[in-house]
C-alpha cells in the first residue's frame, strides 16, 4: 500500500482515504463521493478492526461481505481498496497502542472502554500505510471525528480531516451498518433518536437555550418508546464532548443493538 | 519540515533522519556519518523532549547549546536541522501518547516510568514530520532501539531503523551527553561500566554461559567501586529485554548522574 501511495505522490497526485469497516451503505458512498471530488486518487480501506470492539460487543457478528463492498467501491470509482488481514495489522508480538486522552474519555469512551484507543491505533496505521492528503469521516460518529482530529494534530500526521454529513433514511434514522441487526419493531422504534434530535433542534431554533429543557426535548420521543433503553443523551461541546455546548448526542439500545446519533443544534435538522 | 521532506521525496531523494536531544558528541556525529553515507538528504533533529524525563530527572539542567550543535551538524554536512519548540511539539491541549508495551516495561522502563512512552511519542512525531527512509539510533541506548523497532513495525511507520555502534572514550567509557555531569572522581570510577562489560565478554568468549557467573563478571569492578551505585546489571534478550539472553546491560549511578551501557556478549568487546 505504501509503495503505491508513494508512487502516486511522486507523480504529484493527491490521495484521499475513506476508512471503513466494510458493510457499506449510502453513508460510506457519500464519503467516497466527497473524496472523489477533492482528490486525484481515492483509496478506500475495509478492515473490521478487532481492537476497537470490547468484550461482549459485536466483533464476531459484524456484517462482512467483501465482494459486495468491492463492487460498490468500484461503482463509486474508488482507485484502490486497502483490505489488510488482521495478521498484517496486528502480527504476533505487536504491542503498540495510540491513546488520546481527554476527548476520548466521556460518553462513548465511558460506554466502550478501549474503543477509542483501538480507533486511534488503527487510524494511525491506516494513515501511515496510505499517507493520504485527506481522510473522510462521517459526522454520524461525531466523537470519533473529535478524537481523530486531536490525534492528527498531536502526532503531526499531516492529513486533512474532512467531515461529511450524516446520511439518513427517509424517516430520519441515521444510516449505520448496525441497522441490519434491528427487528421490524426495533426498526420502527429507532426513529425516536432522530425525532429527539429534530425536536431539540426545533426548540433551539425557537430560542430555547436551557440545557435541561433541550435535553428534555431530546428525550421526548425516546422516553415514550418502550423498546428504547437510553444510554446517554447529552448536549456537549463538539471538541471536548463535555457540557456545556450545542452538539446533541445520543446512544440508545434496542435489544442487543446499540445505535448512536447526533446533531449540532445551531443548524436546522435536515428535512 | 514536512513540506521540505515531501519536496525531497518528489525529487526522488532519499532522506536519513538522526534524532538527537542536542548536546552533541562524537557518538551523534557517528550517526550523522552513517546517515550521510546512505542517504541523499540528511536531517538531524535537536529537541530536548520534556515528556521522556520523569519528575526529579535532569530535564532542566540537560545541556543545551544550539549554536554549538548547529556548527557541528554543519561541519558533518547535515542538510537540515529540525529544531521544533516545545510549544510546536506539545501545544496546549495536546493529549495523544504512543505506548509500546512489553519491551518497554523491564529495566529502563521500571527505573524510568513513562520514559519510553515519551520516547515512542516523540519518535512517532519526528517520523511523521520528516517522513525519513532511514533513521539512525545508537546501540548505547539498546532498549530504546528495541522499543523504536517494535513501534515502527506496529504502526507501519515505513522507516528503516539503523543501529550504529557505541562510540567510547579511550578508557572505554561510552560517550553520553550526561558524562559532563561527572566530577573527576566519578569520571575515573565510571570506567567500571565498560570494564564489567569487557570482563563479561571475555568470559563469554572463553566459554562461560552461566548467567550468574557472567553477571558476577559484569559486576566485578563495579562492586569494588565505592562511588558506584548499581541500579541493574542483567543479561537479557535484545528484543524483549528479559532474561535469558546474551546482551549485557548496566545502569549505574555516580552521585546524581545515571549512566547506562551495554554489550552483546557474542561479540568481542572493542579494544
Amino acid at each position: 500500500m505504501l509503495d503505491a501511495s508513494r508512487r502516486w505522490r511522486r507523480e504529484g497526485r493527491s490521495i484521499g482515504l475513506v476508512p471503513t469497516m466494510g458493510a457499506l451503505h449510502a453513508g460510506h458512498l457519500s464519503l467516497v463521493g466527497a473524496a472523489r471530488r477533492e482528490n486525484d486518487v481515492v483509496v478506500a480501506s475495509a478492515f473490521v478492526n478487532p481492537i476497537q470492539f470490547g468484550p461482549g460487543e459485536d466483533f464476531e457478528r459484524y456484517p462482512r461481505d467483501l465482494d459486495r463492498d468491492a463492487a460498490l467501491f468500484a461503482e463509486a470509482d474508488v482507485d484502490a481498496i486497502y483490505h489488510p488481514s488482521t495478521e498484517v495489522m496486528y502480527p504476533s508480538g505487536a504491542s503498540t497502542r495510540v491513546h488520546v486522552s481527554g476527548v476520548s474519555e466521556p460518553l462513548e469512551g465511558t460506554a466502550r472502554p478501549g474503543h477509542f484507543e483501538g480507533v486511534a491505533t488503527v487510524v494511525t496505521k491506516l494513515f501511515t500505510a496510505v499517507e493520504p492528503d485527506r481522510a473522510y469521516f462521517g459526522q454520524k460518529d461525531a466523537q470519533q471525528v473529535a478524537v481523530v482530529k486531536r490525534l492528527v494534530r498531536d502526532l503531526d500526521l499531516g492529513v486533512n480531516i474532512r467531515v461529511v454529513p450524516t446520511v439518513r433514511e427517509r424517516d430520519g434514522l441515521a444510516l449505520s451498518s448496525r441497522n441490519v441487526y434491528l427487528n421490524p419493531d426495533e426498526r420502527r422504534a429507532a426513529v425516536a433518536l432522530s425525532a429527539g434530535l429534530r425536536a431539540a433542534a426545533a426548540a433551539y431554533t425557537a430560542g430555547e437555550r436551557g440545557p435541561e429543557k433541550l435535553r428534555a426535548r431530546l428525550l421526548s420521543r425516546l422516553g415514550a418508546e418502550p423498546l428504547a433503553q437510553v444510554e446517554y443523551a447529552e448536549i456537549v461541546d463538539p471538541e471536548t464532548f463535555r457540557a456545556p455546548g450545542s452538539l446533541a448526542v445520543l446512544a440508545v439500545r434496542f435489544g442487543k443493538t446499540r445505535l448512536i446519533d447526533n446533531h449540532e443544534l445551531t443548524r436546522p435538522f435536515p428535512e
